[in-house]
């Protein structure tokens, strides 16, 4: 059985393949809504008729819509940690680390193009999930910058914590402006010039 | 007369020092109130509640609650890039100005906490606002860039979007670590951090 965090929202876990995929229908439904017309405007009529699935089902896997948003907000910090852990686990450098980084949020963003909404709007429905969402991200990106000033990649003379929440503001930002607004892949050259300025700076030396 | 564009939002102009406070007051509520609870969750009866003023008033200023949060956002916006603009104007470089306006946005944070919930609110409120609201600070961010290109002071080699948006990011990261989740100034080491990663970096050469 999956011990993940987000799975303490469930009151049941799946016991079958089939129960499996009705709770990623209802899950995938709850992400497609928050992340268009939101939390507040969604209602669990609303989901379990978008995973096609009977109101009464909702309720083997939730108590109400609020577990099943925290599930879902657990779920998007477990599963963007993951990809990443798995995307730099090859790389012979941090600079490697930071570039695979980078991309695989891109690539998150892009398959979850409702993520800012959901995240964002976490912010009334549930303030200290929010908080936790980028402090659980921050802390982790901050341990492996630590191990990098340790092997002498990073300036030593940097707070971790700074530095990567200075990245992931980058990370949100250029994925903001790019996927979201713009409506397209981050351009390699956009990756590039990030890539410059988290190693050398902007300022000229 | 006043042409900001936040103004457009106004069905009067107030044309009394009377009707300018009380135009203030009724502003001054809207952003207190979508800065807690929210915008869906705040009804014109609460602003002008909040406001000291009867309901009537509010209908001399606003059409309607989405004019008014119209307004509150883009009167944020304008009000940010005015302090920014006189925070910087006796710089001598680029750097002191990179330095005086990040202490600047994060001294306009603090004294306007619920800053993040009504402009990522937007999101679901009016998208367009959202994203001029970012794009606006982002376009006369990016031309300031340009000029210290071009006088030599950042490197001609990357794309003054991509910093611009880079900078946003770390600004907007930072004062939402420190100023929101740690509810206290951002500290000045901190700050000192934050300004060795723009100029050098954070990777040893």
């Amino acid at each position: 059985m999956n011990q993940n965090k987000y799975n303490e929202e469930l009151l049941s876990f799946p016991k079958t393949r089939r129960g499996e995929e009705t709770l990623e229908k209802i899950t995938n439904s709850a992400e497609q809504l928050f992340g268009s017309k939101g939390y507040t405007n969604t209602s669990i009529n609303d989901i379990a008729g978008g995973a096609d699935v009977a109101p009464g089902t909702f309720y083997i896997y939730f108590k109400d819509k609020l577990s099943l948003f925290r599930y879902l907000v657990n779920k998007l910090e477990f599963t963007l940690r993951k990809e990443l852990s798995v995307a730099i686990k090859d790389c012979e450098s941090r600079f490697d680390q930071e570039y695979f980084g980078f991309r695989t949020f891109f690539s998150f963003l892009n398959r979850h193009r409702g993520l800012f909404k959901i995240i964002w709007e976490a912010q009334f429905v549930d303030p200290d999930l929010f908080k936790n969402y980028y402090e659980t991200i921050a802390i982790s990106y901050a341990r492996r910058i630590k191990a990098a000033q340790e092997n002498g990649e990073i300036r030593k003379n940097i707070d971790p914590a700074v530095a990567a929440y200075s990245f992931l503001g980058i990370c949100n930002f250029i994925g903001l402006k790019w996927i979201i607004f713009d409506d397209k892949p981050v351009p390699d050259e956009v990756l590039r010039d990030v890539m410059s300025i988290i190693k050398d700076g902007a300022f000229s030396v």
